[in-house]
């Protein structure tokens, strides 16, 4: 678990508005939930080695004792929404378009880029079949990432039932398409020796194995003996055409091979990968079962989870995050070296503050020389200095902190005056004039 | 413990905006700490009750049996302030001012506006012992409940060593100051005769009790015998008097029997509240010891906690959130009833989309009434309407859901058209356009 730092937390800032800023308009709505839920609620929803994952809550008071259990940290944001859906249904709209961006907890192993506590970002559209609903999913994915600045990300898309019938018609059994398709989800790590091998050791006659690999053509796809594959490659086929209307247009593409590990797909699967990092920095599909397990009816539904922490370590590896963003603390110093000027010291800082620049007052007295050093430990770009005499001309004292140069400025413009200087030199201003690309 | 549904979190993250852009202004810096402490970090802190009311998380794996905990959920903000201070002591500027706005979690029993998970919204200043660093607190409160909407508010402020003074002139024991200061505290509540006749329960002499709560006029507080107790009032004096110049200026006042109950508070003490909220908005003060408790040298240190769960209560019941919050959902509904239309309804909703309007495309073809009724239900004020002949001339049906109207309008200019719709009719806009009144 880690501790976020100002320069972590404005990174983080930043992706997540971004994050909600696109959702947003795409009329996704946020919701939140709280940290702990009932144990009931977690237990048996993540398969034997998920529930061992868990982080659990002794019981309280006249409880502890026993070592009992009744609460548990969230594992993850899919379970929490349909517990929301079954409970509020009467409040929801029909189709319900949520986004949910928080923490969630699980007892791994801590090891490179993997924490027991990290964020997830889901969007999930429930209450819809159609495969609009999987097309401005991934158009909202393609917006976010290109307005954080991602340009050469790749979309795959497959279809679970598209799976199914590539299995059965290689003639693999039905009773051994789990285990075949978690030796294919490894395709991209192990290549496809490495598949057939694990295929092999996972008792599936070679001969299938090396069907289930072979290149089909689009012909072929669409003439699919079996109903439903031939409908999950029109899916396909539809998603595809109607993403060549919307940003996802020139990313996306059709990934025969893509298995997704998740057991709960019913339909469509996407994957969001960029070059330079192994795995994705996203995925998602159709998942029209699990809402119902819930409630107990068929409730349709399509999500996709981003992975924060995956997109922060790409882009603070390509320098990907704004200037204002990199240096985000005050912008400027107002020194105090004389007692009898704290007064018009506090007036000038809300002065300065007033046109939404960012303020540190010096908080006592000292020699001007440790002041400008402070400011520029902390990267400060600018010292503003007011003296009995600057006051006496209705002027201050402005420093840049970078050039060591200073000049004189009338009180009255001051505030412009340096915004204007951060405006024109890139100065970070965190947000705080310039509009986000996606405000909240 | 709450769920948020989507109107509930626009009115959290609204304030949470607000107050983080003020903080960010006066040159706070924000910070996150991780939901799970190791519990030795917690326990001891907060007194035998609060020991209590930790969550406190069982051992993992192997060890789940045994029924101990090794981690648990935080409890406050001031104590992963110390531990962060203390663990990266050596990369924090001298002067360390942060903010941090977080949950946390008590096993407190739930009642009416007390919830088991809630946020603080805590700003400190570590570093330095300047009247400067009150002032300029309380002029970012200030800033922050005017931002807000909120005019009515007073600062009461009093400082620890003159409530000791205070016990020492009226004569009463050393030993008994704490147990007064108990009784002091509930003077809002319960009154004069309440304190009065609390004292006396607590073996207070009368006529020393009554003593405290005579009025003392200013020139007898500035020739106090006690010397703390005539540098503090020197000090309390200074804020007063510095505030003057800020945005405190006209709510601040001294309140010479503000008790306040933690018992680390070793300076200035201060509390927020308006006329009609019982208990305060939030409060803080100057503590020196604490932090040193934990790193074993003195770090002179001062902050404040806005009640955020408060604030909103208020907010709510005076019906002080802009228009923008509380329609937040989508702006514009693009219907969708021709099948042979929906590349096209795609391509509006992004056109729509790209001058920030928050646009929902019905997912599946169907008919127009019913998903009027749709967007009615969810106040969508507009909606968009393509139809193959609309495509033909170029033009799209605007329907003004709350007038019912409906008019034609050039494609090119549909998005400019519905945006300056909005922003005169003051529909909801969720700020995507209209700047925050303190963007982050």
């Amino acid at each position: 678990m880690r501790d976020f730092l100002p320069e972590d937390v404005r990174r983080r800032e930043y992706v997540i508005d971004v994050v909600s800023g696109v959702y947003r308009r795409y009329g996704f709505e946020p919701i939140e939930t709280p940290a702990l839920e009932n144990i009931e609620t977690l237990t048996g929803k993540y398969g034997e080695e998920g529930n061992k994952l868990i982080f659990k809550v002794l019981r309280r008071g006249e409880h502890e004792a026993s070592g009992e259990t009744d609460l548990a940290l969230r594992y993850d944001l899919t379970v929490p929404l349909a517990r929301v859906v079954g409970e509020y249904r009467g409040k929801l709209p029909k189709f319900f378009k949520r986004y949910q961006i928080q923490p969630v907890w699980r007892a791994d192993r801590p090891a490179r880029g993997r924490f027991r506590e990290f964020y997830q970002c889901d969007v999930d559209a429930i209450g819809s079949r159609s495969p609009l609903v999987e097309t401005e999913m991934l158009t909202a994915v393609s917006e976010v990432l290109q307005t954080l600045g991602f340009n050469d990300f790749t979309i795959q898309l497959n279809h679970r039932q598209l799976l199914t019938a590539t299995l059965n018609r290689s003639g693999i059994d039905p009773s051994l398409h789990t285990t075949a398709l978690v030796a294919l989800d490894k395709l991209d790590k192990i290549g496809r020796d490495g598949v057939l091998a694990e295929m092999a050791a996972r008792g599936i006659p070679s001969a299938a194995a090396s069907a289930v690999l072979d290149p089909v053509a689009p012909r072929e796809w669409r003439s699919l003996p079996d109903a439903e594959g031939a409908a999950a490659y029109e899916n396909v086929e539809t998603i595809l055409l109607l993403c060549e209307a919307t940003a996802a247009s020139g990313h996306i593409q059709f990934a025969p091979f893509l298995a997704r590990g998740l057991s709960y797909y019913t339909g469509a699967i996407m994957e969001v990968s960029v070059p330079d990092l192994a795995g994705s920095l996203g995925g998602g599909g159709r998942y029209d079962g699990l809402i119902g397990m819930f409630l107990g009816e068929d409730v349709p539904a399509c999500g996709f989870s981003l992975g924060l922490e995956r997109i922060l370590v790409v882009m603070a590896e390509r320098k990907m995050f704004p200037p204002s963003v990199e240096r985000g603390s005050a912008e400027v110093l107002v020194a105090l070296f004389d007692p009898a000027s704290v007064r018009e010291a506090l007036k000038l800082a809300a002065e300065l503050r007033a046109v939404d620049l960012r303020v540190e007052l010096y908080p006592e007295p000292d020699k001007l020389g440790k002041q400008m050093k402070y400011a520029a430990s902390k990267l400060i770009p600018f010292a503003a200095i007011l003296g009995g005499d600057e006051i006496a001309r209705g002027e201050v004292t402005i420093k840049n902190l970078t050039t060591g140069t200073q000049e004189s400025i009338p009180r009255a413009t001051v505030g412009s005056d340096i915004a204007s200087r951060i405006s024109r030199f890139g100065f970070g201003n965190g947000g705080s004039r310039t509009p986000d690309p996606a405000s909240r």
